[in-house]
């Protein structure tokens, strides 16, 4: 199991769905697709991922994943409100046994004080297990979206694992 | 305009739908997102991507995209007739003005004679417009993965430029 220590995220975690037999579907913001292009470097990772919805627009959060208009509006685009549902919506979607999802400010503009470039939410459903995360990063935007999209990674791995 | 040509394919596709003021949606299979994350690399993208649709399984392409089974039977997931069907669904599901997809085998399995590892097929709608293409690439699993979305990009800008 040594060599298991030195492997991606990604392929943690396809070891783990596959033994599993657990499949997933991601709702992906500021990521812009990169946690799911990280999960399909992996080859046979067809057999447990289903797919993704990037949903970079508010108006396709709502009506692709059917987060409510509402909890934009009073919580923003960035926040766990929004996380969470994004992530029941992609599941719902994909008929899928785990979802995860995220939303951030991947930068260079778009910043404010309370919501600064690096921060994102973070959400994962398993079943009846539910968890969310706030984290923050800094560094290019690139390398933000990359840290992102180990932390979602992560927090799948963790807690299905 | 030098500096230009040494510019990437996803900032050239920048600059374009910026001036042309038009809105783009993608939906992507044997990329698994990695269109997306492209366009979404650059700051700014999200003035005109509206975002996509990853189709890993068919079962999502079929209730996602709306491609008909009977295409998919008939066809094959990996054809210009589901291609198509694609690049017309996430047109209609994100009300976009541009919508592109493609459907292939980025290997190292999952390849026939018929239809062998590295082939692609790869849709555009722009208003009336509608164009597809056959590619075919040699290469890793992510080597391909990238040479079919720069295939996608680049006939994205070529379409509509």
């Amino acid at each position: 199991m040594e060599s298991r220590k030195k492997e991606s995220i990604e392929k943690k975690l396809f070891h783990l769905l596959i033994q599993k037999k657990k499949t997933l579907a991601c709702a992906e913001s500021c990521t812009g697709g990169l946690v799911s292009n990280r999960i399909t470097n992996i080859a046979g990772s067809s057999k447990y991922f289903l797919g993704s919805i990037v949903s970079y627009s508010n108006s396709a959060k709502v009506a692709l994943l059917n987060v409510p208009e509402k909890n934009i509006k009073k919580y923003g685009a960035v926040s766990s409100q929004t996380c969470l549902a994004m992530a029941k919506g992609v599941k719902s979607v994909f008929s899928a046994d785990i979802s995860t999802a995220v939303t951030g400010i991947a930068g260079p503009g778009g910043g404010t004080s309370k919501k600064p470039v690096g921060l994102a939410f973070i959400a994962v459903i398993s079943g009846s297990k539910k968890s969310t995360r706030k984290v923050f990063f800094k560094g290019s935007r690139e390398s933000i979206k990359n840290k992102f999209a180990t932390a979602v990674l992560e927090m799948v791995y963790n807690l299905i694992g």
